[in-house]
Formats: structure tokens, C-alpha cells, sequence
């Protein structure tokens, strides 16, 4: 079933649900689905709302009347149709079980996205990408080349109409310039779990500190290293005798799982990023 | 913050949420939470919503109105008032761990009931009761005494003027009758992970098949045995080297925190029986 | 690092630690690792020793020695060198996220054995096992071919030196002669939660039932379907508007995990089989 | 069945475990269990080794002889009977939901230890220590009479005999020196995950930085706030709907389970301290 979603904010006041549910009432939407949170100590309102798509209202016509109606209160919307599919970019390094992952979920199905790009700084991964057919760019980086290697990855991300970059353990830190064009667009997985452990060999910082649990948080990107808005995390219960090898290889698996939820909520238009916070509305039907 | 809450159940048509959100919105109710749920495989919509009750309506006469509202479009509803808050009755026999649990959550605010009343068929937890200050009744069960015991038992709750019951590991079987003139206020704890090990013992059952989880399962009460709606449950790792007797005692954390965890659900009425499975809507502040 | 691994069985008694451990060490075999357990209802006692193999003693020596010394106790043995990874075969039919997930986690070292054949009865997965390189069987099977593709399947494992079967979703029931045959060297996944839910669709049973959590186990196969031994087995938590196309889609990480979990503790030598129930000693260096 | 557990720790070397083991079969011991784990960063050998006592063998002569070969290969020991089980002592402060668990777990068996002293700075629980008949000292503490609070403190656990300090939620720090003096004795919670949130209102930290998953952490008290060797650990999942008042109330159950885990692994002697690390043991019949 083809479908509409919306994602609204907006200062917090009465008769939102109403309102914006009668918008779509009057214009015989059915109404999959509506979920909604109220920030009290900010004092903002958040809603998502899926609409069936039976094509019986053109997309520029509702989108045109809604931002008329969104103008009258102030609010700030975006509209994706599930007949677009996001277009998502894959950044990469060595690491092998990050991409891997995603690109079985995409084929799989488990992901309602298109693939259609991979660029690593190295070329290990390039028998991974023609595994699965899929074009890959080795843009190599030194400190000289950052600039250059980075409007390289613009002009990628523009040619193949990029929505959402994400750095499948790319290790390499993107220029402020650059996260700040594409806020908002850039997941990356952290393999520690934030704020602990940030920075580099975090699950040997883990080790040191001799933690019973270890974790990964994938997160939108941001100018500040590790400090962005946190959209998924999880853990795993370690014992004394796990190695820092162990650790790395345990590892894995929450990161493919984080990365691979994240991911998915993004490309469900499921997220509003609230400052420092997300908004991540449940998974439905 | 005072609130009303909403239960409404009814079949799936369009334009329920602009409906049933405008009624309270042209009353003036600022709307703190609105969760729906839609069951497409029956055709039937769910909505939970939770109005500030800051006295400038009254109760009385909201539900007149909302009763009249509702038969125009065939609503099956029930409204709660956070300033009444629910009265449960325990049941218990002579494990403590349960009983002790939900006692020190009302004493502490977890759970934002009352306990006036706790029953037992053995003697056992009279100290318990003494301790928290509860009146304890003692009516002991025999073949012979059941109908007349169930009947005693009936008598306190409609003394005590009870909302709900709660079998905190009362190991007996309710008569048919009673469990149906209570249908959906009582919640018994079942000490497995249902449906697997229904009956008695079930760790030890658990044990001799050699799972490598146990679990525990919060229903509703119904005729069949073990057969009720499920509200909670909850799993704990297991390895061989636990015995039986280890399964018992670990047991009791899964067994206290899954009846906690539906013993809430139900007082801030946040649960529908929808045939032989239940909606839970998520809590929210 | 080498290593050399024995897993011993025998009816308890005193001193057998210091008997095994005595053995080992007037050969100069340095112990990485000792587990035991003791089936104190059955009386048996179980260990798993892993020396580090620098090469001092020859194999052949040690097992005659080993041998010998085990006769005058009476203990059941077997022993692994690391340097000879298990050879194991894939089952398959047309899911294809169990078997990718051992391929990966094989090209990544996470597994450390080899997969040499990939067996399937519809040819669905022949680019997978293109992707990476692996001899592809089409085996299609009826009712009345079913004995002539059995006998081939065991010319194929006999072919390739296999030592363990995996069934990663193969979703075919494998005669009583054949699982006799290869009995505890065969590994399959269940998609539910054992003992709740056997045999066809467990998530579709699973949604009837209106359980709160669902999971997947994997366990040796027996005679009796979905009745062997549990090697290992997970869950997730669901929520009433998961549908059972959901729960499909969710298990899926549940089962990639729970089947390598089980085919890592089977080629790291570290599961005993006592009965009904296993014996699986604890991952480590 | 009374038992006798060792914990033992040495520079590794090759025979440990046969020399160990061999010197308890030599007199007769059955042994129960027996766990070791060797780091090798830093080439540590530790052992916990159990056995059972039926009194064939005096205890003073078994110490005395230990103590002797002990000497010989120069390992560090530590004995405990279960019949003489832990005397502890719970610090409080306000906040009743850790002490009244501990006290009701060893009501029910699941600690077997006895907790015959409570110490609070505030009077407030002062009616759940007479709940259980225990004695309860209100050492209220201003920054004047700290040093005289703490030295009655030591007083009091002199006079009960004391063996373990638990800080249930205690909220107070401890000076250098006292902490010192009971160097691995004193067992604290922290309600956060740390190292992340250390310091004061963790659940607010959390809630500002967004999380999706809070935690606690039982460690042993170190003169460094919040830097003890970390004993146990666990999170619950958290979402953005979860106002901070939320956190503090979920966090109660995690804050619970962990510090019991944490005692219970203390008071069955199953810890041995690594610098910053600990080894747990793992639990067993």
C-alpha cells in the first residue's frame, strides 16, 4: 500500500490533533497512522501522520493547500511518499560488516531504500560492492587532499541524487563545512556507547575500565566529534574475560543492529531532530 | 497534573481521529497523549487519549455528552480520572516476593493505586500485611470450601469496593464463574514463558527441556487455565549450570517486574482486550 | 595462537581434576582454559580443557596417551586442533538472510571454520553462493525423490569431508535415518521460541496467541521435530500493532544471531550433549 | 550442603591448576566447582575454587596447610565458609527502594547473608528498618561532623562485626581515609551507566544528552568518586517521551537488580579485584 507521511512541528497549542487531522479528514484521507509528543519543558508539539496513498489527491495540490494551512499556525513540515524511496550513500573504510549488513537488509527487503553509491577512502571494499553490483569510488584522503577528497563526495552525492549519507564505520572525521551542508542527512555509528567512550579504540577504552557492558550508538553527525543527536543504542553484557579482541568482535553485531535501526527510522520519516535530542516515533504497520 | 483518560473502541472508519479529537478540542481539553492502533486483520481501530483535567468541565457532564457523541458512531468507550485512582486487591498464598513488590511500589509511587485488601488462603503473609499496615483476611481452600471461600472473597471486594484484582502467585484456580463475572479485572502472574510450560512448575519443566530462557507471563484471568489475554512478559539467559531450584530464584525478579509492569498498564488504563490479545499503549508522562 | 581442545564426559567422582589437569601437566602442556560442570542429578561430570599447542607433542602421541589414560576412568572424550577448522555445509532453500549471515561472519573471521558447500533445494540462492565464491548443489526434492536426495546430499557431505550441517532455514523435515546418521552434527534454527510454537508459521501462531515477546532457537535435530537438544536461543520484545508480517521481518535478526551463536559454540568445541540438554562452555580467549 | 570456597591469585605459570587441585584431592575434598581465568596482559593467573565441607577435614589445620603451599609458589588466598555467612551493614539515606530490596532478598533466602545494622543520615527510614526488626542508627552528617560521624560509624561496625559495607543508595562520599581502610568492602551504586554520568543527577544528564538507554553500575567505593572497580551492571531502554522524572523511576528497577547482583556475587565470594578491573565468577549450584 502506497503512502504519504508527514512530520510536523510547532510550538505546543490546543486543538493541534484536531486541526491537522481535520485538514486531511476534509480531504478524505484514511489515516494509517498518527503519532504525536508534546516536549512540556520546551514547549514544543511533534507529530507524524501517515496517510494511505489510493492517488485520489495530487501531491502538489495537498502539498500546496498544507502549507497554506501550515502558515496560519506556524508550523514546520516535510512530506515523503513511499513511492520515493530515500537514495542513500554509503561511506566506507575496511570495515566490512557495517555495509555488508546494509546492503543484505536493502536486498532483503528489510530496508525500503535504494543503494545506489559506495565511497571508501580505501579500496578494500570494492569486491563488496561489485558482489552486489553496486558502483564503488575509491577517494583516498590525506591531510593535503581532505578539501579536494570531500567536494569530490558533493559532487557524487549530487550526481546520484543523494537523500541520506551514512558512514558505515568511514573512521575518518568529515569537515565542519561539509556536516554542516548535510545537517540533518549523515548518520554515523559510534562503536562505543555515548557520551562514554568517545574518540577513537573505544572498546579498549571499555576494556580499561573494565565495564560490564559495551555498546554502539548510531547518531545524526555533527561539527562537535560524537556529540550529535543520539537515534539508536544498544548493548551487550560482557564478562572479565573478554578480551579487548573479543570486545571488537562482540562488537559487531550492536553495530550492525544500531546502524541498521537508525537507518531504518530515518528512511521511514520517523525522526524529528529536537536539539540535542530525537524523536524517534515506533515502528507500524 | 489531574487527567481524564479515554478508552474508545469501535469499528475502523475514516475521519474517527478529526471526530473524536474535535469533540474535545471544541470543549476546550488541551489533549496531553492521543496513541491509536488500528487492527486491520479485524477491521477494528483502537484510541487511548489523555485530556488536563483542570475542573473547567465537569465530569458528569462530559460523559453525558461524550455518551451521546459515542452512539452516533457506535464508540464502545470507559473513562478513568487520575484523582480516583484505581483499589486492588491482592490474592496471595505464601510466596512473599510478589505481594512485596507491589506493595513497596504503591508505598513508593510507583504505582499510583490503592491496596486496601489482601487475601490469603494460608496465613503466611499476614506479617507482610502488618507490616504495611493492610488488613489481611485468611480464607483457607478445600474442595469442599471453594464455592463458599470464592463467595467471602467476593463479599470483601465489593466491601472494599475494588477495581481490580491481582493474583500475586495465589497458585489456586478461580471458579469459572468468578473469573467471569471479573472478566478483565483480574491479572494473575504466570511463572513461565507462556505458552510454553502452562501448568504446574513450569521452571522445572523448563529445566528437563533444557531452554536456555525462562520468563514469565502477565494475563488476564480467563476460564481456560493459562489461556488469558497476555499483558507482560519478560525473559532472563539461563545456562546447564542452573538448576531448578536457580530457575526459582531467578525467576522472581522476572515474575515481580512483569506483574509490576501490567499491574501498571492497567491502573493508568492504558490496556484494551481486543478477543485473545491485548493493546497496550505506551507509557508517557 | 594454537590451540588443542578436549571435551571429556564421565560418571563424577573424586579427584578428576586433578587426575585431567596432572595428566596435561607432566606433558608440559601449558592450560589457556579448564571448565567443568557437574550434573549432580544425574551424576555425570563434564570438562572442557584447551592447552596451547606450540607444537612440543605430537597429536597421534597425545591421543594414544590420552586414550589410555582415559580407559583406566572410564571417561567419554574428543579433541579439536585449531589448526583443522570444522568443515561445515549449508542447507538451504529460498531465505536467504541465515545463510548470507554465516557467509559473512566466515569471510570475516568471526567463524573460524570453513564452508565448502552450500546445498539448496530450489535454486534461489545460487547467486548467493556465486557472490562468494561456493559450490552450489540444486537438490530439489519431492515425495518420492526425497530418499534419492537424501543418499546425495550424503555423497556431497562424504565428497567435501563435511563435519557439521547446518539447516539455515532449509525448512525441510530430514529423514529419521539421515538424522540418526549424523546425530549432533546437525544444527537447525527454529523461528519461535522453543517449546511454545513448533512446527509451521511460529510467527503467525505466535501473533494469534498475542504474546508480548517472540524468538528463535537453535538446536541440534532429532528424530523428533523441533525436539533436540536447545544449543542457543534469543527473543525480542513486540508490541500489539506488530503485525505477523512484522514479526517475520523482526525475527529475522533474532534467528541470524541466535543460528551463528550456536554454529560458533559447535566449532569452538564447546558443547557437550547430555540428554535433552546441553552443555555449552562459556566463550573466551 | 555446607562448602568451602577459595579465592586464589598468582603470577601465572604453568601447573597451577593441576598443583591446586592436586593438594584438595590429596585430603579428600570433593570439588564443587572450580573456575579460573588467566589475564594475560598482565600475566595473572586467579582462581575460585569450591568445595564441598562435611567436616572430614578441620578447618584451622586446612588453613594452616594451604597457607604453607600457598607460600611456596607465592599465590595470594582468601577462604569463607557457608556457614559463616556475611555480616552486612546497608547505608542509607532517603531513598527506601535499595535497602527495602536487599532486606526483603535476604528475608526470602536469595541473599544468604545476615544484615544486622542500618545506618541513615536522615531519619525517613527509620519505620522500614523496624519493618524487619533491625536495628536502625540516625548519624545525621553536616560538613563539621563528618569526621565524628564516620568515626561512629566505624564504631558501629566494629561492634556488629561487620564484613560489608553497602551504600544503598547512600548518597553521601566517603572520606579517603575511611574508604581506604575498608579498601574492597565497601559495595556502592551508582544510578548511571558509567563512566558515562558520573557525579550528581545522572538521570538528568541523561535526559539532556538524549539517550536511549539508561543504566546503573555497582563498583566497589575507591577514594576517587565513581572510579571503583565496576562489579555489575545493567540498562533499560529508554525513548523521547521519557521525561526525567520518568528515568528516575525506571531507573529504580535497574538500580535494584544490579546492586543485588552485585552483593550477592560479594557474599558467595565469587570477586577478585584486578586494578581497575573485576573478576566476577560466575554463579553456579
Amino acid at each position: 500500500m502506497s503512502a504519504i507521511v508527514f512530520l510536523i512541528q510547532c510550538k505546543d497549542q490546543k486543538g493541534l490533533v484536531a486541526g491537522i487531522t481535520s485538514f486531511f479528514a476534509e480531504r478524505q484521507f484514511n489515516i494509517l497512522h498518527c503519532q504525536q509528543y508534546t516536549d512540556t519543558e520546551v514547549g514544543q508539539y511533534f507529530m507524524r501522520i501517515k496517510l494511505e496513498d489510493d492517488g485520489h489527491f495530487n501531491h502538489q495540490k495537498l502539498e500546496a493547500e498544507f502549507s497554506q494551512f501550515a502558515s496560519t499556525i506556524d508550523l514546520n513540515w516535510s512530506v515523503r511518499y513511499s513511492e520515493e524511496p530515500y537514495r542513500v550513500a554509503l561511506l566506507v573504510t575496511r570495515a566490512s560488516h557495517c555495509p555488508y549488513d546494509l546492503l543484505l537488509r536493502e536486498l532483503e527487503g528489510e530496508l525500503k531504500c535504494d543503494i545506489p553509491l559506495i565511497i571508501g577512502n580505501h579500496r578494500d571494499l570494492e569486491d563488496m560492492a561489485r558482489q552486489f553490483d553496486k558502483p564503488f569510488y575509491h577517494l583516498p584522503i590525506t591531510a593535503e587532499t581532505k578539501q579536494a577528497q570531500e567536494a569530490e563526495i558533493k559532487r557524487l552525492l549530487a550526481e546520484f541524487d543523494i537523500d541520506l549519507i551514512v558512514m558505515a564505520r568511514y573512521m575518518q572525521i568529515l569537515s565542519e563545512d561539509f556536516v554542516t551542508e548535510f545537517s540533518g542527512r549523515i548518520i554515523n555509528i559510534h562503536h562505543g556507547f555515548l557520551p562514554a567512550f568517545q574518540g577513537a579504540k573505544p572498546y579498549h577504552q571499555a576494556y580499561e575500565r573494565g565495564v560490564k557492558i559495551i555498546g554502539a550508538t548510531a547518531h545524526y553527525a555533527t561539527a562537535e566529534l560524537d556529540e550529535g543527536p543520539i537515534i539508536a543504542q544498544d548493548i551487550q553484557h560482557v564478562q572479565h574475560d573478554n578480551s579487548p579482541q573479543d570486545l571488537v568482535m562482540m562488537g559487531k553485531d550492536i553495530e550492525r543492529i544500531v546502524l541498521a535501526r537508525a537507518v531504518k527510522a530515518h528512511i521511514e520519516h520517523r525522526i524529528i531532530i529536537n536539539g540535542r535530542r530525537t524523536i524517534v516515533f515506533s515502528e507500524g504497520a
